[in-house]
């Protein structure tokens, strides 16, 4: 795995760890200390921000996991990579893109998009 | 037109033009002052930094036209697009998706990544 993949897979173990203290480390790995995170439906700063709003995630859709898709791309410090968000074993219901600038290897700024939701 | 799509409007319209004066005002118009702009091949900083992005695309790919896709995506101060580049009528050789941070109504910070290349 090159640099802007095995971040990108930390990324996505952070948003899919349900225990409290494994996520923490995990959050640590993968974030600056003073990360902003911001996507169409919600924002949150710090590691306790971010935890905060996987922990959130969680309880709304219970079961569902975050799963890296193909195709991350890096260059300098810029990363971009796609996820689809749902319960394991079917199509997913949610995709989304998140463009990430990097400081000293962990993930400092997130913005994410949404590509896919589900009918209303 | 919404913000976001004028906006995205406005930077292909800049990145088109092949007059110096009249580009010059489309820089001005589309992006901050300050505005940076980074992408796998090049980057640049300020109105000054981004014409000559501009001209370099120009003089390197004579009578290529920018066209924007289909699918601006903007939330809070965040936009990105996706556009192609090749000589009109033709089946583009090169397509980009653009990241960037709005400021006040111009375009302050701008990431690029390629999403099609011409094969070597």
């Amino acid at each position: 795995m090159n640099a802007a993949t095995e971040l990108a897979v930390a990324y996505i173990e952070a948003w899919n760890e349900t225990d409290a203290v494994q996520r923490r480390s995990l959050i640590e790995k993968a974030f600056t200390r003073d990360v902003s995170y911001v996507d169409p439906i919600m924002n949150g700063d710090g590691h306790d921000g971010v935890d905060a709003l996987i922990a959130g995630v969680h309880q709304r859709f219970p079961g569902f996991r975050f799963k890296l898709m193909d195709g991350v791309d890096g260059h300098a410090d810029y990363l971009r990579f796609s996820w689809e968000l749902g319960p394991e074993g079917t199509e997913a219901p949610i995709q989304g893109t998140d463009f990430a600038v990097v400081e000293a290897g962990r993930l400092a700024r997130i913005t994410g998009f949404l590509d896919r939701v589900p009918a209303e």
